[in-house]
């Protein structure tokens, strides 16, 4: 319908009707492209997956937020795939050695797949993970148990609904990097998540900072690259 | 201007023109008239508390929300006032004897104001009072030790701003009922103290209740009937 | 897909994988664990509740936010269990004596389901409990018929969607701790119950405390707390 | 600066520069113009009322929103200016005969300007006026005593700040057409008004219709028009 | 499960068990008692429908916010009940004879559920009404047109979604008593019809009134009231 | 139900029953009439069209959000109908000559139904138009390759979700004409589109309007007025 | 304190030190720099004018946002700066000559500051300019008699406050390209210009397009880009 | 008038009455003591810093948000403080050696204090600092010939306010982890911060974390903790 159309695409780019593929976007950031699963078929999530790894072949492509269909399109089509059930999310290819560690630290048991999704994100970045799930502040004895395994990481992930408390009360305990990720669990007046994240970003324990609501994804790539160039 | 005015009041209801002071309250409910004295002039001030205080010579009455001109005012005209700096109130004849405890924990400094007034007013509608101030939950060590003090209340009021999150973290350490109070402390997307308000409303510690924002008197009334009765 | 998981519990908590049960609880807050059924599996709630009541035999253990699927699960393979239909919730274990009394008053039919959680909750958590339903602002007389009942309570819990006038108009009628808890029902401007919930947070009344939307449960086990320990 | 200022006006239009007052806009709607006084000058108010009055000697205007300044201005060179000091309004010119009657109800002291903005406006308008002052909800007897005042009025006006709730409970026991009107008075959560407002548009009683948040002027308009037509 | 329940219903109200129903209430407003239908089954809308045709056999019952499954069976049960397919209504009984007008104004062909049910209910409460519909405010011819079917009616109901400005216009063009109802009509920032409600609650035409988004009743229930004591 | 019926349409207005088609718009306005399809079944929105065309047989009709539903009933019943499946719209008739040029820039691939809306909307008011899709912030070699297409154009359509940073960045590289149409795209507090709504509100590249959130229409309208009328 | 600053300027880039100026810009967009003068000091204001006069001395330099101290600074030491007291701007320099018509078009006395601001900046960029003040759309026959002047621009720039309302209706007169700006004009529940900004986003006139609160300058910018192109 | 306080500080804590410093802090995260500065009065401020210091006599004191009556207190009474005027903060003893570097970009000269507050934070908390001014995304080319100073960076602080899209821009063109600050920069739809705090919460660009409106002195700490640990 439009007159013309606007399509020659720079080098580096691949063109498949629905989407530009930067190929060029890992040489220039350092990191590996991703693709990000909401909306997308399970056909589409296919062909994207297969033209990144024939222009990445050595290392590993990380595809999230994904539906039961795509995972199993995936799991039927890339026989290598490596399905993260909790994380809503596959890898293809050859994950990178860890370099540093990223502490994930979770609230509660709702809370998981924004965690898994931060942690796999960080392996797939190049960092090395721990997980300490279900450490919520009304049980402090929970969170004292575990200080040591987070002052000893370069970068903490912290996950929390609710009233999202948590990153207050772990950033008082230690000086490590903290990322807070506020996640939509809760009902009522957490409005899906708002309650938590404006918890968060008014922390009063200083040097906390903020991705959006569910964003497990953005803060595994924070938490890596914080990691990985960590002494 | 009007054409006319219905203003019979029933017996038990003093009318003083700019106002109707229902003196029968207390036999109703219990409590003592209070004079919520933001927007009243110096002289209104001083009238009513006169007023009250002959319909009630035996016991407190309370005037909060006071600026210093009618703080000054008070001092003047009504020599046996006592004034609370700190929580912008006065009281006027003798307190009621203390049955049970209510204990006031404060997160910050800045939250002193309105855990003031949360004390006072416990104690004016028959509480005893203890204060626990300034234990920000990016200090753990200080809320723990202060449980002792916490467990033996019979009602704990809990003031904080900013994240809000010193509730949960009390609310996790003791089955005392606790009062939650947000406060506009803070900055930025605290939005006047809804952040506060929103995380202490989604708290995962079970049986915490809200207050209004800032809203100390509500929550020292609220607490002194529940201590008061408590065995 | 992490490189390692921190999970050596502590004495007292039970790892079921997709939750620690922190089966010590009852033992620091003097309250019962409960199991919170939104987003669990039918499968993962029948376990849990088995857990806990080996745990506890002694005493009842509370799921609430049951979908039907969850309540004929549970009803098939814990054959005592007790279901209340209009609460979503059940009990498995006897019921502790009930010690003060706790009122519960709603507005409408439609509040019913918060109304009947509320008054489970109180029940569980060892308070003996009054349901006074349907008595909503706009017909006082039906208040006013209820005013005896209301005051002979040690706590009050008030259930209001839509404008959430209730609570003020019951508080100015007695000096008995109230907390109101708001319903999301309504529609247009009531956005899901945030008109109720800024009147309650805003009532004249003094003495009124507020829990998050629909939370039944949380004001069940606030309104419990405080009468049990009543004289 | 412009090239150009398109400024013919119709007949039945004075153009001031600042202000084209719709002079016949009377014979439209069957209504007086009224001035707005909010953001003008002492000396434009005076000269809009000179202006309308010479257009509408046989009749009262009204202004409203004046500041100290201006109603001294007026005051000064509009001798038979009346001066409502409450309602912060001045009338010029002879009030109109009354025809019907409106109610107009408030929950507390503060509400005051609000209400007699509410019922200079319905007098101006051509009803006669009743004010029931200070009757909140927390007080069912005050209202109860009011209510042969409320169900004789041909329109009722019921302003309240806070929670807002007056409006349900006097619904309830009227079926007098009903306008709330919402006034910032609060604090916190009160949010200006918006709670209140919230509450009157969520009414569970039928038939009450909300203003903008301190609208006593259009309160006052409407149920002038209402009453003065009244069988 | 609760220990006692109180219901010993006061004369005049009957006690269905999921509804007391206040079968006076026509005797205390002057106006029949609706049914709302939404979140009711069919069975319990037919049998509230039943209980009050018995209690008012002399006039018109109405039911609103009826689903598909509950007009169907109101419909096999109810032989003479009328039913409304725009407005989602019944009406069970005669209906009173008509007492004045009321013009219900209409933007778009999306408001027409709104519009009749607003038309419906006042015609229930004993007013005369004229429908006028499809008159958006980007076509001021047909509402020019219609100018005259405004000005002689006795009050005035005004739906609009979108930007909600046709009760600006209208009420430009009379003096007529006028109720807007904002309507959930638009998409995007429109927010389900906040943005209608914002600009009703602000309009600069004086004496409109606003009611809650989608409540045609209401608005219907208010101009019948003004309707029939028009003169 | 009701009274009567106000319908006597003037002319140039063709009653369907549930809508009044404006059928000398046209003439008003210069621009051709158009069906907004949502909410409308397959019937209505055939029968309108044909209506429409009969009546302006010489140029394109548009109609937009149809359904799948939709789109198969009007490619049945009127052959000649052309469906555009990204836009979810078919035009009908003749398009006009093209008039100069609207450029519609895109930032992601999830914005393309909009993009592609807004561009088939300019086509058939009157303008040429270019496609340039894919081309987000966070690359912004793509954005400088485009360079030589967007200053070459009358008017620039800008379309994104998430935050909303395109428009700025191309409104600091042209001076020509830019309306930014924020889209629905995003998660967490991207709230539906309004953080980009905001974001390009407050654009500090100055001369960029905006629309509602994924309103392709409207500046499709907007932009095909500016580009058809330019030198 | 820093280690190490960063400001090698690039050519065309004048740096005071608290402001880079990039004076190569009007050859870039076609436009001259304009100086936002809010929070700006007086000597800051002046000092900036000057430096952008001397890189530009063929045309006008523009200052918008001026205090009154601004304002005198500015007269007193640029003897041939221009003064627009109701825009609160200045102009230093020859004006271009104008090309196309922009009609400022506003609803209220009020509006009139931000509907000067926008017909000055149209003018600065190159477009001539008519002003229609006070056609709000409660007077539609203002409204009806200023269409022929509306007809016959190239783009209007609508202001209005309260709610919203006059583009709407504007819209439906007329297909020229029309820019809304909603003002912070209102009391109550407009939240500062909120109600009206909603109302014109929301607008069922097609092809609105809309500008942030108060903003005349963005507003002036777009339509003066698009009249001086105009045919 | 409290009856009891609770308050023997535990060892590591001095109680000033106002305020107890934690004077243990420094050991248990690494980092210093800051005085937070708002609310707080001169003297205050100059006793907190005094006592500080002699708790850290080794290391820098930072305060920040100070009036102009605190920085001239602390000048005349601290005869070594360091005075940053744009930042409004102080410091007192020797800064730390630099490790890493944190580089500061902001968008327009009045996001400068708190670009200069983020800046002192981060050198304080011992990393080296680079700060790049006045690189709105309106100009790309300040932005790209900044790219070499940006990549050799150990962490990004990019402040902006208004849309927000500097860090979208800047997050594209390095991997370097990257910090966004809004500020409440901006005017009407701005919301005093919130578009540009909701644009960056939704960046496109992955890694990007966000801190509160204005808090400069959180993002300087994060940044500091991470590039003094970088390799």
């Amino acid at each position: 319908m439009s007159d013309q159309r606007v399509d020659k695409p720079a080098s580096g780019v691949s063109d498949l009707g629905y989407a530009r593929l930067d190929t060029d976007r890992a040489d220039r950031t350092g990191d590996p492209e991703v693709v990000y699963g909401a909306g997308k078929t399970p056909a589409q999530v296919v062909e994207i997956l297969q033209t990144l790894r024939e222009a990445h072949p050595e290392r590993a492509i990380l595809a999230t937020r994904l539906t039961d269909a795509v995972i199993e399109a995936v799991g039927a089509q890339i026989p290598d795939a490596v399905v993260d059930e909790v994380a809503r999310a596959v890898t293809v290819g050859p994950l990178p050695q860890a370099q540093g560690t990223v502490a994930v630290v979770s609230a509660g048991t709702s809370d998981a797949p924004v965690a898994a999704e931060a942690a796999l994100t960080a392996r797939v970045y190049g960092a090395g993970v721990k997980l300490v799930n279900d450490v919520g502040v009304a049980g402090l004895h929970r969170i004292l148990a575990a200080r040591e395994e987070l002052v000893t990481a370069n970068c903490l992930v912290v996950v929390a609904g609710m009233e999202g408390a948590l990153p207050s009360v772990v950033g008082g305990l230690t000086g490590v990097p903290l990322v807070a990720v506020p996640t939509s669990v809760g009902y009522g007046a957490s409005f899906g998540g708002i309650a938590a994240l404006l918890a968060m970003l008014n922390s009063c324990a200083p040097g906390v900072t903020v991705v959006n609501i569910d964003n497990g994804f953005g803060a595994g790539v924070f938490a890596a690259r914080v990691a990985r160039n960590a002494r």
